[in-house]
């Protein structure tokens, strides 16, 4: 049952979306871990309208996670129909066995990051497997802990469900009724295709950047010349701000995934240095142009691997187009210009906001659909805005 | 002098900052390309009130960057007080001179990517380098060509400023009354500074995402598999969607540079590849104690590093916070939320929207200062707004 009004309802804690217990679905889950996607998961079903109980060896991220209103303190007794493990991965095997022991629910699934090396472990301590069913929820923040926690951290991200050999249908539907009630979309996979899909997509990505930006200590930069510094350095460093700590383990237990890859990518980088490094050194024509085909090719054909990249959320689709507008930098110059857009019967998609450091004005960019752009130009021109030229 | 209203004014070009010719400031410019950076730094000048002139060896680019209102078609014996030389850089220093020897200018700069390597073919072809001034503005868009160009490209961004040792004062001045007319911020530095800070800050990060993405290139995974990517990969590939033909000459140009700091992050990667790769091999309990520490030693000075990272523009800073609110994804919304926060006096720094595919509401963050996020969101919930709890 969806309650929908035409305006968020009165009550702080009130959200569009709601789904109402109904006889026959799963209704509880115990979450063991009150970190960031533990409490996120809690805070989620609790929206859905689960009941949720909570368990951390800390008992003040408990108590965090309770306050975020993501549950209820676990008490004696009390038996959900799926355990959702959320610790760290080196821990994840020996905490859902211990959970399992304990009989405190019908299904039982984490959240590692590394699916193969876990199920080995479980399967290593378990002797009741069908119960058992391995998840992941490719979401996440820079932030941690449960204060970092979100309702909607989950909403439209993929969440692997990786079933083993021995996992029962019944497992499998559990996770499935959980992944469907925090907004997540299923992917199910085995662990190994898992695991080796995330040394490419994510893994490899943190490494990369890691080194790029360990690159920059001792690099002798003067304040002035880090000014130099765009976006394109901005983006392609922001993993290296990763818990470390984490990450440690993440690259330990999906080494066989990560290490192949690592290697060829650094091979690819080993050949470009040394063209780069043969261009340096007064070549020969043929050697140059060698050289220069090398670097030619590895550009190429990143462009083409990045073709591949599916660029969905947070970023700008085909079917948008930016309308440009210079407006001085102070209070609700924004809120009025998005009125002005809504006065032209535009829907605007999205909105970036340039702000220039030590200037009075800044760039807000509307993203619209492409018919609209010439519409929205005239009405926001004709209502004194000052609008760039379309692209 | 500066014009300000209380609000833009009514003439759809008007622009809120304009500088009015004054006797005795450079009024004038010559642009020679007009690609994305030439057609850009024509508008950006124009609506500073000076009067340009266009050249391109291809007229249908004049055209276009006419049409944009980038200026108008430099005719013979019209001579401006500075050329701009905006072409790609291995054709930089020839047309440079080629420019000069007609005399249509009292300054000439350049806008390419690398410094040194221009200077000395410039100092190879030249017999007056008093008044050459080399230039690179660190502005650009994934986009390329005059129908691509926005006046506003170079606003708040860094432009370097590379005098030789042979160059005059008076280019100098030229140059800096050029960057401050479109909006940048001067930088100067030796022409051997540039290319060395952007080696590592512009021409290393790119080589690495085209790395990154060319190994999605027959890693043969599936769609379901890559629908895993997140915005990590999206964000260290970036990158790699640009101009191959461009960067294979900017690489090649500041090889010397480049190289050594390539050879470096190969280096890097090729350690950490060995030390997942001892991971994978069961190695002794010495050995994965020693992988496991070089993995982290990479992590932590990679979390160092980014530390480093000047986080400007288009990332939030850390003086404000966010507000997240869940809303209904239909016109309108958006401005009635800003007006809402408007009308608790809090003004809004930024603006983030994040649609939800398949599902009819999405979420919206408001950047807004760390004072400001406890009033705003206890506004915003008594006027019915779904706010999520604050970090």
């Amino acid at each position: 049952m969806r309650r929908r009004s035409s305006r968020p309802g009165a009550f702080p804690q009130c959200r569009l979306v709601r789904m109402a217990p109904r006889a026959g679905l799963m209704t509880s889950a115990l979450v063991v871990g009150c970190g960031l996607i533990g409490a996120s998961v809690g805070m989620a079903l609790r929206d859905a309208g689960w009941d949720v109980f909570l368990e951390d060896e800390d008992p003040a991220a408990v108590g965090t996670a309770v306050r975020r209103r993501a549950g209820q303190p676990w008490e004696n007794g009390v038996r959900t129909e799926i355990a959702v493990i959320a610790v760290p991965p080196r821990l994840t095997a020996a905490v859902l066995f211990a959970t399992q022991t304990r009989n405190v629910a019908q299904t039982y699934t984490h959240v590692a990051s590394v699916q193969s090396h876990v199920q080995r472990e479980v399967e290593g301590l378990s002797t009741d497997l069908s119960t058992i069913v391995g998840g992941h929820p490719l979401a996440g923040r820079e932030l941690s802990g449960p204060a970092a926690a979100t309702a909607d951290l989950f909403a439209g991200r993929p969440w692997a469900i990786c079933a083993g050999p021995q996992t029962g249908g019944q497992a499998v539907t559990a996770l499935r009724g959980l992944v469907a009630a925090v907004g997540a979309d299923a992917v199910a996979l085995t662990a190994a295709a898992h695991d080796a899909a995330v040394a490419v997509l994510s893994h490899l990505p943190q490494v990369t950047a890691s080194a790029l930006a360990a690159g920059l200590v001792g690099a002798g930069l003067q304040a002035d010349e880090l000014r130099l510094a765009g976006p394109g350095l901005v983006d392609t460093t922001r993993l290296a701000a990763s818990d470390a700590a984490l990450w440690e383990q993440i690259l330990e237990l999906n080494a066989p995934h990560v290490a192949p890859v690592l290697t060829d990518l650094a091979a690819r980088l080993t050949s470009a240095a040394a063209a780069l490094t043969s261009l340096s050194d007064e070549p020969s024509p043929p050697q140059a142009a060698a050289a220069v085909a090398a670097v030619r090719d590895l550009l190429r054909t990143g462009n083409a691997g990045r073709a591949l990249v599916p660029v969905k959320r947070g970023v700008r689709s085909e079917a948008f187009a930016p309308v440009r507008v210079t407006v001085r930098d102070e209070p609700g110059r924004l809120a009025a210009l998005l009125t002005d857009a809504g006065l032209a019967g535009v829907n605007v998609e999205d909105v970036h906001v340039e702000h220039i450091p030590g200037r009075p004005t800044g760039v807000i960019e509307l993203a619209v659909e492409v018919g609209d752009v010439i519409v929205l130009t005239d009405a926001l021109r004709a209502a004194g805005w000052s609008v760039a030229d379309p692209d």
